[in-house]
């Protein structure tokens, strides 16, 4: 059994680290399992044993294995300790997917970042499908302009600018195959032009900071305050080298959520917003706007894009993942014209990537009207939903403190010092999918980490919503 | 205006060289034209001369140029030389597309690479489309397996065993969107194994040759003669270092079609198949195998992939492109189980490039039977056009040859030495967009050029055929 440990530990440390380790971890478990390394019904070593072998922290190894209790890879009993779970072996055929969906699932899940996909409008996506695909000329079906369909971009230019205070036109928009490969495209230019790293906010998601380190960029934190992401950092350092903000001296990018801090929830505040653009604008940086659920805003009006401030500064990058479903793939960049032509050039000369049909579909969901109507109809269920998780929290968990709540599909409840742990592992028993604040924190960010879970209030179907909110207060302290 | 010249000459040997001499001409004319650097009216130097000045041969030149007339950018008159069109020059907002379709258009297209985009089946797209929408399980629609959805690999691997032979299973094929990306995500994974470069056949398409040399893979090409393309080499060069296939000593992946070449739409022999596969298997070696238009042969049996023979050593990639469109977006890679995992690696640790809607409606598709009808149907009105075509020539233009035509949407026309070009350009005085094999010729190919044109016979509607074809007969000898 010793060997098998060893084994786990080399591999890890050739595939994995910095911020990127807990989940190298759960991966490499997973893998262990799934190709019958770690048979079933296997006892596995506590997490004090295995951080010690690995030279890792303990609370790494422990949500590492609440992960793969949630996903039903392992069980976790009282008096029985961590086990392979009895199924969890496939055949060795499957090996080619490195993270599939759980086997068996999770009874609830709260993992923020998926909407309801119950809701998603399937009946009036097949009425738009249909009347675009009748009205498209038939060279729509080629080899297509690499910006992406033209139709789309004239009805996103009239959304963006509507909905977001967004100020571009169509021949600026890029479409993609949502935000990682916005991220992949933008990445790519920055490195090009000799970029060597990107500042990001201390709170995020470590695929972003992987694609961004995959392109060749150190991802450097910004700090953050109980005001949010520090921009000001950025300016301070570009003006006085030598104090500890040194690897933000020669940052000319940065990428940020400003109108909803992911996860941390809290809107960019105006001073600060404008202290980005006047670094932008006097060093020549680049900031790139992950607008990723821009249009649920529940308590005022909506806060508007960063890129109305400076169109020449600011890319603004916009998804349907959140606002219609992951699953269609459809993002899209709205760029500087500086930067236009080399993202075209890195998309390729062609368009290579998004299928037209969905384009149109979506170009034409949109000028009907049915975008905004399911936009208003998904606001309305998720302001719902985070009324009575912060109601269900005022009764059942009092010690908890939600915040993040003015906008979005999830919150960030923050727990007693020293509780987040015990409250993921307790939540993996109970069949709830939820995660720790620990696994959105960057490696290198210099604040002191504090307890809290992040709750995706927008992934579960209506029909188990109160199972879920009734799971998780039974989880909290 | 010498100056003008000067900078399009810097700017060429800034941006390209090699096999894409022609392409970076065709395009830095083409920007020159667009930002107005060029003016209308501007008359241009005639090809002699302009290649003087670049240092470059005539014949690309004046390819570029007739491009460029085909596409509305230019014009030439009889008397009046070639000279910028009247209306090309547009705003400079649209500089971000490097490579637009013609503003005005050829009246007729003969380019290979397009199937008929009229008779994509819409009504039975649509109809399959809301089937599969329709049953899809709610979490089809979240971020998914990033080999696609399960329902399509399904489909994909029963209709390639029986249609081309592949033998697989749904875990080991992967989605793509299309070949330039699956061959993207192969470059990368060779790359990342350590090897430098890539054996190629003498004619094919720069594209794909650029997709390999941006991962770092230097392109060899094996020779090619009457018989096809020279298998042999790779094991001869492994064999006997020291001669003048050095180039290929150290080769260990080569990228063929071996259903129908492209484009001079031989299919690889048996012997040459056989070769190929013994110097994989002798030296670990593997071959990419790009089936691009397998469902369309004509005059016998269809040819089975080369997969079959050993799918441990042959990637198989297949696309919707030309069975139904290239708008699609839909390839797949068959890939033998030692490369699966890093496949699906470089491609994410989720499905973040390929839309599910249109996978889930080719799933439908097929598996409804409406693929194998729209395939037989195509195939016949693709064979109509290519009896059409051979009856013409026979009659109109007795010294051209057509050869490649037992199979696919496209012909090469042998014509008589030193005419290419001269066809070339009066098919763009006449408003046809007709390339010559020359630019299908890899720049390091061995084999003496000879003179002939590619016709893409699948690409104008049913409407503008016959008119095509009769503008065909008319520019050639």
């Amino acid at each position: 059994m010793e060997e098998t440990w060893a084994t786990l530990g080399v591999d890890l440390h050739l595939e994995v680290g910095g911020s990127r380790l807990r989940r190298g971890l759960t991966d490499a478990l997973r893998e262990a399992v799934r190709s019958g390394r770690l048979a079933p019904g296997t006892r596995l070593p506590s997490s004090r044993s295995l951080a010690a072998d690995l030279g890792i922290a303990r609370n790494t190894v422990a949500e590492a294995y609440a992960d793969l209790v949630a996903e039903g890879w392992l069980t976790a009993r009282q008096g029985s300790g961590t086990r392979v779970a009895e199924r969890a072996a496939v055949a060795p055929d499957s090996a080619t997917a490195p993270r599939p969906r759980s086997p068996r699932g999770p009874t609830h899940n709260l993992e923020p970042g998926n909407p309801d996909l119950a809701s998603f409008p399937r009946a009036e996506w097949l009425k738009s499908a249909r009347r675009a695909l009748s009205a498209a000329p038939h060279d729509a079906l080629g080899y297509g302009d690499p910006r992406g369909r033209i139709e789309l971009r004239t009805a996103l230019a009239d959304y963006l600018a509507r909905a977001r205070g967004v100020r571009t036109d169509p021949d600026r928009i890029v479409i993609c195959s949502g935000f990682v490969h916005g991220l992949r495209l933008l990445t790519a230019v920055l490195r090009q032009r000799g970029l060597s790293s990107l500042a990001v906010e201390s709170y995020g998601l470590d695929v972003h900071w992987g694609v961004a380190e995959a392109a060749g960029l150190r991802t450097v934190p910004l700090r953050f305050d109980e005001l949010g992401t520090c921009t000001g950092d950025l300016a301070g350092a570009a003006a006085v080298a030598g104090t500890r903000s040194d690897a933000l001296a020669d940052v000319r990018a940065v990428l940020l959520t400003p109108s909803h801090q992911f996860p941390m929830g809290v809107a960019l505040r105006p001073e600060r917003r404008a202290a980005v653009v006047d670094w932008a604008r006097r060093t020549g940086g680049l900031i790139l706007e992950d607008d990723y659920d821009g249009e649920f805003r529940y308590d005022r009006q909506p806060v508007g894009a960063l890129q109305g401030l400076d169109p020449d500064r600011v890319v603004y990058v916009g998804t349907a993942s959140k606002s219609l479903a992951p699953g269609l793939r459809l993002g899209w960049l709205v760029l500087p014209p500086s930067l236009a032509s080399e993202v075209v050039s890195a998309k390729g000369g062609t368009d290579w990537s998004c299928g037209v049909l969905d384009q149109l579909a979506l170009a034409e969901f949109i000028t009907s009207g049915a975008y905004d109507r399911h936009v208003r109809a998904s606001r309305l269920r998720y302001r719902r939903r985070r009324d009575q998780l912060v109601a269900a929290l005022a009764s059942r968990a009092p010690s908890v403190r939600a915040t993040g709540i003015a906008a979005g599909l999830h919150a960030v409840l923050q727990l007693p010092p020293g509780t987040e742990q015990s409250v993921v592992r307790a939540a993996a028993w109970q069949g709830l999918l939820l995660h720790g604040l620990t696994r959105y924190r960057h490696a290198d960010a210099a604040a002191e980490p504090y307890d809290a879970v992040v709750v995706g209030y927008g992934t579960p179907p209506d029909h188990a919503w109160t199972g879920a909110l009734d799971a998780l207060c039974r989880v909290l302290p």
